[in-house]
């Protein structure tokens, strides 16, 4: 198969605009340094990217100064991969060890900085991990007396949120290859085939149109709807009279799509062509209004006043879509809780979601760009109506 | 295609005996109770599979008492997922809540071990990472003045080295699957094929092989041999003269297997030839040595004693294997510092390697169960000479 794919990885010129724009928000914030560690963070700012994070063993740190280019302070395996990034600051120990796990290169490292009573930047704040062991993080504060922490959370997400162009055409590229996949899923299923199997085949079709990996698929079909959204397929054929939904996060250079579909299989009936239709509306309602200047929160009531229609209820789940990226979920979330001022180029899943019937649930799914005409479609957008599958 | 499956999940004596075990050695300890929250602890001791902690929005908690059932300290979205496990005491808040993500939950349910000093467990220790803000664990330790925390790393690791039947029965399934992927790859790849396709050639047999996901696969091709083996692939296509490897982490129902294959294309060079056949004694080594009462780090001498007729390097990758189940990497590390004494149904890979030529290195690796008959292969033997594709 022929596929046109955007370039992959970033030119230097991208990690230095991102190291710049942190770094003059490190300013204002009085940050004299920032140490992030999480496999976004670390890929975000050096453009070091492997699929090796998926071992918990090693932990890796980037070190980003008030002003040049950042430091890796890494595992040796990782030296040869690093030094194909723009990072030339690299330094390295034999890990796995347990005795000293980076702690003394990033003592050496940060002592210059304690010894000023500097502030340095870690994330700490809401939706984020600690990805190194947390009686290394208080061993390595024990050596560094003077240095002061400051969580730098807000900052790193803001940065993260507005999408460059290069970021965008791998975030449109994805939701292209998850859009054909989910299209092409009716011809790739049988009408017996166990739920199971439709992910699986879901999965080979997504790698087929070109995706580099599917870690996130979950969904449900059961009669008349489904219970659950976050569930791994169970063994049961999908049936007539049942609601099949797939969501799906599909990877393609490190940036993911994550929406969903859904089908009736054989019939639909009142209530879930109802449920759906008050659902797709209120996605419209949210695409309309994904304009820069509106906030997250103003994003969420317009998609809520078209809920209104059927529920009162905010619903459990917390909010009604998400920012979207180089992880499957993040900033902002669009909810009641949630003020940030959309701008140009942030990238959201709009996800209304609403409970029908004794414990079913439906949920509809699209990603967007902000534009100052209303939300761009990355993904085609589903049918107007349930649609039917092997009617 | 008709596949046989083991049966998927576990039954409730199993958690039973998993939180047993874990209580037992927490009272050695004097822990009055143990918090985990990442992903493959909360389902060791729960059952709650799912895939949705590929988002990182939410954390999620499970509380290990002194005597009884865990409590389940849960965003609402996992209720009824949690629900169909062996846990009752189940409770949640609507997440994410930046004011308040589980925060007073634990609180609440920490205080009266705060109140008469008790001793809380937490993994902090090596090779771990704390899945909470920290800003929030933080504010916890402030409100929970009293509770005394102290690191559990060592006792949920001891437990979790050794696999029950029913997982080994799901490690050994998913050994077959990627052995069979390995096997079909000649077919399914071509003489030109760029990396990136037999990467892709690769997930997408292996999900037909009966994988559920492949969420890791590295390698390299690269005339004599390759130079990295944690990086993404190339689009430059295979040629004659490459050493082509691939290392693979499949997973089924939550188990992963984790190993390579090497291939010389169109012919094998005597330099190439002579690095696998020195890899894969020392693989033998290992596999003889591993016996219950053997320390991890003998079976790292009995590999490296066979390695140094060609290297007397220790390498820096760090150790030569390491425990597998449900993450890619688990306790032990087969490395000169690890005194974990070997016992019987540790699962483990073995995979020394060299580096040689000029920036040159050779992988090699297997996955065992410890017996007292030495190691017992989950994996299909790979050939003891590199084998020649498309010559």
């Amino acid at each position: 198969m022929m596929r046109m794919d955007p370039p992959r990885g970033f030119g230097t010129p991208e990690f230095q605009k991102r190291t710049v724009t942190i770094q003059a928000a490190m300013a204002q914030e009085g940050l004299d340094g920032l140490l992030v560690m999480s496999e976004a963070e670390v890929r975000y700012f050096s453009g070091f990217h492997t699929p090796f994070w998926q071992s918990p063993t090693r932990p890796w740190f980037l070190f980003i100064p008030a002003e040049g280019a950042p430091v890796a302070v890494i595992p040796e395996i990782g030296a040869a991969l690093m030094r194909t990034t723009w990072i030339t600051d690299i330094r390295t120990w034999a890990a796995p060890n347990p005795a000293d796990d980076g702690v003394s290169l990033l003592s050496d490292l940060l002592a210059p900085l304690a010894q000023k009573g500097a502030y340095l930047g870690v994330m700490k704040g809401h939706e984020t991990g600690f990805r190194m062991p947390l009686g290394d993080w208080e061993h390595l504060m024990a050596r560094l007396t003077g240095l002061k922490i400051k969580d730098a959370t807000k900052i790193v997400q803001a940065a993260r949120m507005i999408k460059s162009e290069a970021e965008l055409e791998k975030l449109v590229h994805i939701c292209r290859i998850g859009s054909a996949t989910f299209s092409r899923l009716p011809e790739v299923i049988t009408p017996d085939m166990p739920l199971q199997e439709v992910f699986r085949a879901f999965r080979t079709e997504a790698l087929a149109q070109g995706a580099d990996d599917v870690p996130y698929v979950v969904g449900g079909s059961e009669q008349g709807g489904y219970g659950d959204v976050i569930s791994l397929p169970s063994m049961r054929p999908i049936a007539k009279g049942d609601v099949l939904m797939i969501d799906s996060g599909c990877v393609w250079d490190g940036y993911f799509c994550d929406f969903d579909r859904n089908w009736a299989i054989g019939r639909a009936d009142a209530t879930a062509q109802r449920v759906y239709d008050v659902l797709w509306r209120a996605t419209q309602a949210g695409i309309e209004a994904a304009k820069p200047g509106v906030r997250a929160c103003d994003l969420f009531h317009a998609m809520s006043r078209v809920m209104s229609e059927l529920s009162q209820e905010g619903g459990d789940i917390g909010r009604l879509g998400h920012g979207l990226g180089m992880q499957l979920t993040e900033q902002p979330s669009l909810a009641a809780f949630d003020d940030t001022v959309l701008q140009e180029n942030m990238v959201l899943t709009l996800e209304p979601s609403l409970s029908y019937g004794s414990g079913l649930m439906m949920v509809h799914e699209e990603n967007i760009a902000v534009t100052p005409s209303g939300g761009r479609l990355l993904t085609e957008r589903a049918s107007a109506d349930l649609p039917v599958l092997f009617d």
